[in-house]
């Protein structure tokens, strides 16, 4: 799904131009005549998918309105090293002040498509899908979150607020997971799922008795989580988390879970490096 | 050097915060208690050195004033897997609410203290200092140096107004090193000094020429990087920049270069897990 | 389920402040010593149901940090007319100063919540919950649908991005209501529901074909209401849309639907009136 | 009188679209090309004033730039339900995405400016004119404002710091209305014009003293009122305040006032009805 | 006039703190420990009257939550060189990083303050009044408002917002003062003032039947206001304008004018020196 | 060197902008029609160098997308009374809703760079250069070093974080000068040069031995400075400061010092008046 380039989003965009160019670029500023135009190249370093294209539009606007940026390709695909995937032209300055920022969104939403799709290719013979988790990095969430979906996975919930994950301090306060369901259900808006933590078959048991829509298998080993499949039997999703990597996700999903969440999607994906050679008097 | 939580860090933690928390948690508003109280432990689950906990405070302080963080080490530390670094205690809702955002923010300065930590001791028997770069998360530049100095590392410079790194472009549109380099004198902060990056011996000698304060010898080989240390003989800073890693930064350093920079340091570096185990009824 | 002052919320009260107080009442600045001291009393001037109490801390902490206020009552509480339901120490001038805000938030959300009340206790005999919308007041999106929560009614997703409602327009585009329905569910959060908007039984057959999680009965009267949920029979939720009054809505709920969503819940309310009695040199 | 739409109000707008949409609409990301365009046709439902037309424009630039709105009619015309008011075309994705919020503006302010010319109507006969209060809506004052305008209404103050009313406080800081007055006369901008709040003659007489320039009957029967407009004989202005409705107005114009306030006008207007129909393909 | 410390206010505080600080002071940082405690004195250099100390408290308090702010005088106050108005105690660090922006705040609003009084005494013997305007410094308007104030004098309309002032364009596009001043009456704010501008008496004459409450005559010389003042005869407001300077301000006040007004009070005001004097270890 | 127009100064421009217009200008909404056409001169009305111009273009689109800005000068061009500088062609309104924020801007930073060329054009037969300080206006920070260097002066650093500067609470905490300087080239980024103030020869004997950068000469005397001047025999930059005036430059220039910092540059600089003209129906 296309990503709508929120308020939130626009911020950040300029915050990340305004920490890096401040009042100006000491080198370019003085030894760049202010109407000298020129055409910047990005290019990827290394195969990958290519994550943020969406963004270099709105990056070179918010610094000169007059660059024009055109893609070549879209978000999602696959390319390899060396491959031109969109071009900027407009003032050469504006070009040099935006290059940094632009490969930083560039790289780092890339790697996370990358590593996504790799986890997606490794579980195609399955029907399960991949998921993202909340461990992203701060004040990046909606965009990693898009990039795992260019990557070809499937988004958890957004953040706390839009779906309930019921966890080890709520049954606690609660008593049992049969009334922290009740509570969440009494409370949260009438379009929100809501999923149960369970840490043991025994938890399986309850979430399903609680009537969970999707229930956590939350780092069980092979045998556990399949015999949880047999158990829930369709009757919720199932979600199978923690320590999964790109070695042990099609073990985990030959037990039959319907998805599998994995949060080094977004907090340890390689980047994918990419550069922008700019060609000037053009 | 200890950081300076300004308005900008301030507002990419409640930025943090609220793509996380919305208007409230599904699960912990309908089943904790407002008043019920509880002490959450945030422990390390892998051996690193640990940066982020300066902003645990202020995280949830934003959530409600009246959480308490006591730090129970200084960032920078490091630690093996098992320790607790911090703990926060107030009203257990604001634990779980802030308790995500906290551990994002942790693991990732602590991934990129940890890796600078071992280039650092990589190089520790040469006098030459590791450097970060501009290759940032978008809106976490000031963060993400700290957590270099954390590892021992030391800053490059802020971002593109702060110091004059002189490029290929700057130069082809001047015509010389020598021009560009007088062009930032001229037009630049008289504190900040002037570094130009050279891709061959012939523009080491040019940079020298033109006064540089610092010579970046971009992508070259050992090698080259050993003859250009010895052509600028010290009459200038030197700088090994392009492809470093824990693998060969030692080689690098034994060329006699003053500052190795690394990318990765930044943008590839492994999170360092940490969770935040919460008790009721404290 | 309680609110979490969030910092949009917190940035409309600010706002809220400012466009009333710019840089100082004229009046009391002129009149008013700076260290006077006082008490301001919240008193119901209508019958209703509070809701906004959870704001008067913060409102009054943005003006002057020495303010306390106390909460007699908390939201969701059915008030007579007379009821003091908070009070405000310390300055006077800042009582004066965020008495208009802290009556404007209360009369609107107070608003909400009563007429929330009036309509669950219409259908108080069924087991179908009030819903609200997305026809809220530009900016108080969140605290609306909290008013509601207050007033007893249930919350329909928050805005667009946190479940799905397929319409007219994603039926047109995809061809049928199974092909949108579809193409939602692949690019959709796996935690997000999906809704369709039927606006006859053809169409809510093939909702119910298409797997839709809840089907919204668009302006049906009651015989077509009463077939449709004959037709669903248990299989997917069933929700009530347009023109529900508080005179209809009993009928609604008799043809056995499972929601009924209201509009005029945050659009049309009559704010339920409070004032604000300032006693001097307490 | 037009509004500027500044800073604040576009800040409003931002704020209102992202609560609304955050990241994306789920159905129409799913099912609308990027590149499909459309029409979109907004028509009231409702007789009444239309207000808020001039905010279309900007609400659908930050979505999409390339959105072109036209308007059809003025800010302040009388429309019968099944008016046309304004297209928009562009992006079908942009119009589903500003359509409830462009909406949401609309029938609010619509309301309000079609209760303020039923007002306006009834005083017609008599040289008084209809004021608002500060009784607004939070974050929408000078919306709510300009509203009242295109209703034909006047304005009162914006706020507390643009013009002075002397309240019982006040009063009873100084000991007396003549020295309130004195007070706020020597601290005011001297633009500023000074009104005083009477709950009887006895204080009418004294603002008149006082050399208040406008006079507050605040709660007075019409006898009251009567014998006030006598006695302040043109020599301050004169408003009437408190409990005004559509049947009483004209009793209250008839006691010879200057001025009524109505805090109905922006607290308690019903919404005027509006939609959007949206044609594909155009 | 006290000022209310709005929310634009403390932005442009944080905005000042952050221009300044950044990440941090380089000296600062790595010589001072972080809890080192000390004391500064705020010290007057030159003689004047002081304005700006009611925000040192925020200033401080933006920076470190700990620093304790005494003020030792109010803003107003005539003071000597040497005097010391205020003392903050706290972390040394903290005082280091605020000190800069604090004087920055100090030195210019006591400047205009001062100024001010200079004038205010100037015409002491006259019943006129001095005036400020609107050509302040971007983004200080509303304090040096204060400043005025603090200094004795009285402030004119805020923006452009709160107060009309018919200029030779809006005669020009109505056709007459006469038509502008009955066209910025209907629109404007009931509370609202309308001041006319006259080049020459003709123009004083026509604003005087058009029912100005306020007459400004723009760039007079001394002969033709006292023939204005004549002819209007107290049956308006009457502000000189134009070229004002300490000598000649008397002069003018001699030709019965009401109010006199001077852009040179916030636009070339001297700065009035201060310094701050940290003690460590106290 | 050219600045570049950052966010923080975006925001600046609109908060300066919402000062002055709010939600509008009284009597030229009343007055003129949002349709009527013309063209505004930006004429000097001193002679002087401009500054500001760059701004022009972002001041009036904030107001109104349709004005066009032709500026016919430079910043940095030295201008006789008179002259006019810039044009803006556009609505009327939209030229008189930001008449008064752009001459405000023009005026301010123009009188920052004429005093600026008058201080360089003093010591233009030495080698020395004219630095600004920190002692700037709150918000203002980088327009006026900005005028600063349109003016032909030199930027000092900007703030307290892109360059050290080692004082006596500095020094006092570390124990020496030396020790003060190793801890700052510990800490601070490779790029940062390190001054340090010294109050007399003894002083500066260990700021050279400290290996400082450059020296700042505090307040010295003629011959003192002389004195250091030959003690440093260029094995450091010099700075002189404090005090320094227009009559006083030349001498302290002929004492050899490398550069001499004014903070009156941008605190007490007289503006440079300007005003807009405009003609309607163009």
């Amino acid at each position: 799904m296309d990503i709508h380039v929120s308020p939130q989003i626009e911020r950040l965009i300029r915050d990340s131009l305004d920490e890096d160019i401040g009042a100006g670029d000491l080198a370019t500023m003085a030894t760049i005549a202010a109407d000298a135009r020129g055409k910047g190249l990005f290019r990827a370093k290394k195969d990958g998918v290519v994550a943020g294209l969406v963004l270099l539009d709105r990056i070179f606007y918010f610094i000169d309105h007059r660059v024009e940026v055109r893609l070549l390709l879209k978000d999602g695909t696959a390319v390899k090293s060396g491959t031109v995937v969109a071009e900027a032209i407009g003032p050469v300055r504006a070009l040099l002040l935006g290059e940094r920022t632009a490969l930083n969104f560039l790289q780092r939403l890339s790697g996370t498509a990358t590593l996504t799709r790799k986890l997606v290719d490794a579980v195609k013979d399955f029907s399960c899908k991949v998921l993202d988790t909340r461990k992203t990095t701060p004040g990046l969430r909606t965009l990693e979150k898009y990039a795992v979906r260019m990557g070809g996975g499937t988004n958890h919930r957004i953040g706390l607020y839009d779906a309930a994950l019921v966890k080890d301090n709520h049954i606690e306060a609660t008593g049992s997971i049969a009334e922290a369901v009740k509570a969440v259900r009494r409370h949260a808006p009438f379009m929100a799922k809501v999923e149960v933590e369970a840490g043991d078959l025994k938890q399986v048991q309850e979430a399903l008795d609680a009537g969970a829509d999707v229930i956590m298998l939350d780092n069980m080993n092979l045998a556990q989580m399949a015999e949880a499949v047999t158990l829930i039997n369709k009757r919720a999703g199932v979600e199978a988390s923690g320590g999964i990597t790109l070695e042990s996700i099609r073990q985990v999903a030959e037990t039959g879970v319907d998805f599998i969440s994995s949060g080094a999607l977004t907090h340890s994906a390689p980047v994918v490096d990419f550069n922008m050679k700019i060609t000037m008097n053009v």
